[in-house]
């Protein structure tokens, strides 16, 4: 079951590879383009963090490739939080075209709090913020989890 | 230890993004355009594409987000298989920049050979490509593995 819409995309002509799909970069590019509507969602937007020179940093991320995209397509990002703390939020994605009922792709990430002061060092979250995870926390936790979520890659059996 | 230098590519302003370091998504960017360059290496390249119609897709892609990049910078790509099979390629990425002793990026990835027809389907590599395969498996089995590499996303205590 999807998480809550954060957004929607059309694909560009030259996001399509010489496969005639979306490149495999270009979903990450969305991907990271609806990550910064989520962090304007919760309040870490751009008067924060020109306020706090407080931000969120991308420590990882895992994609799963499940169905091709095509330039006449248009991709429905939905996000919801796996979990979180007083400085990290573990988020997963799925995107979605209307033609398909499962996904085209999943994906999970993890985002630190940081402060870029002279040094770079995680900041614990604000009130404010913990207040507006703390909503979207109740609001994924109803859901089943999102398949296939992050696992440690390696050729299988199939 | 490092794997084969794949290729070297500079910084666009574009791909600066607000924390004024290069956007995750832009790596990923790279990494796909090195990609090509490794299938150009082993023998999937355009040619190849166009007589079979077989080509590469990517199933998985696992990154870690190490250190920050600047628009400064010069970023080198050096790749390596953990391993292979019929239909299948894991790949390791190393990122490194000149001031980095350690890589600013680790990414594995499931590429999957396929063949392009009325429907699209997996399909074995041919001898000439398996063979390719193997020399860059006997280069990387020689190296220790790439930290950190692949594994399930998940919130630890620090």
């Amino acid at each position: 079951m999807a998480g809550k819409e954060i957004g929607r995309t059309g694909i560009r002509p030259d996001w399509i590879d010489y496969n005639g799909h979306l490149r495999d970069a270009y979903y990450v590019v969305i991907l990271s383009d609806m990550t910064d509507r989520f962090m304007d969602q919760i309040g870490v937007d751009a008067a924060y963090r020109e306020s706090t020179r407080c931000t969120l940093y991308t420590l990882e991320m895992h994609l799963n490739y499940l169905l091709e995209v095509k330039e006449s397509d248009e991709l429905r990002t939905d996000i919801r939080l796996v979990a979180h703390d007083s400085k990290r939020i573990h988020a997963s994605f799925e995107m979605y075209v209307p033609r398909h009922a499962t996904p085209v792709l999943t994906a999970e990430c993890m985002l630190l709090h940081v402060h870029q002061g002279e040094t770079v060092g995680s900041a614990p979250f604000p009130a404010s913020v913990l207040a507006e995870l703390a909503a979207w926390q109740a609001l994924s936790d109803g859901l089943a989890p999102t398949e296939p979520g992050s696992r440690q890659i390696a050729l299988r059996r199939r």
